[in-house]
């Protein structure tokens, strides 16, 4: 068995969820914040069979993976108006940083 | 030297952290959503030397095991009232998920 | 690689995220309680390769080091006035709990 540890978005949370939940896999969520990645990111505990990682991977890939996306300008109200940038520009969003780890003993009570 | 990570419900939680403590053990608890089981959850980590590794999982088993409640009918306010049920039901409230990791090294600063 | 779970005081959280970004090491932050140590904790979750552990260590080692503080009386208001200490006293603060795990397989998307 393995223990998945994958670090998401918070904007792909309910998402990975959701598509977790529709292929019987069952995951914690733990709250946590920064590092890997630039906002508020989700830390996913996910205990899989081995033979049933890659199907884990894919629905993480397929959820979360890194893509480029149009923000809308934010009016400049109380920032510096000499870097407002009156059109929308590309940022990247979502990614995902994932630990498969050997578990070594597994039990339910 | 193993971490012990084990989900369970938060009704559980304080009752865990108790006995633990009484027997020598120390845990930290990550705050948890769902997943593994229906309701909150709390996710402790739990670092032993391998000869304890049996005594925690006793703890977590006689603390938390899943079993089956009583719970009084509620109201259907605002619910759907043909669902109602007007007398206590039962069902199954607690429950643990356990994983034993290999820890590699430990140090303590 | 390896995966270090490090179990630290609040107080120095901000100081060992500040000190393990300078360094360009990135870090997953879990806002956990008790247990390990006395106060509130942050359990940190970083990803290395294997050559790294050492320098992360000596991050968190300087960062988190458990040390001696002296603490300023607080007034007894509310509280018994027989134990109250009207002097500063020296408490133990800081110190961190340190796992290193072995990671199977790691990827990012
Ligand atoms: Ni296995
Ligand atoms: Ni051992
Ligand atoms: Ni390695």
């Amino acid at each position: 068995m393995k223990l998945i540890i994958a670090v998401v978005q918070d904007k792909d949370s309910n998402r990975l969820s959701n598509a977790l939940v529709e292929e019987d896999f069952r995951a914690t969520k733990l709250a946590s914040t920064g590092g890997f990645l630039r906002a508020g990111s989700t830390t996913f505990l996910i205990g899989v069979d081995d033979e049933k990682v890659q199907s884990v991977l894919d629905i993480i890939k397929n959820n979360c993976q890194a893509r480029d996306q149009l923000v809308a300008p934010v009016s400049p109200m109380g920032g510096n108006a000499d870097s407002y940038v009156p059109y929308p520009v590309e940022v990247q969003v979502g990614g995902a940083t994932v630990f498969i780890m050997q578990v070594e003993q597994f039990n339910q009570f």
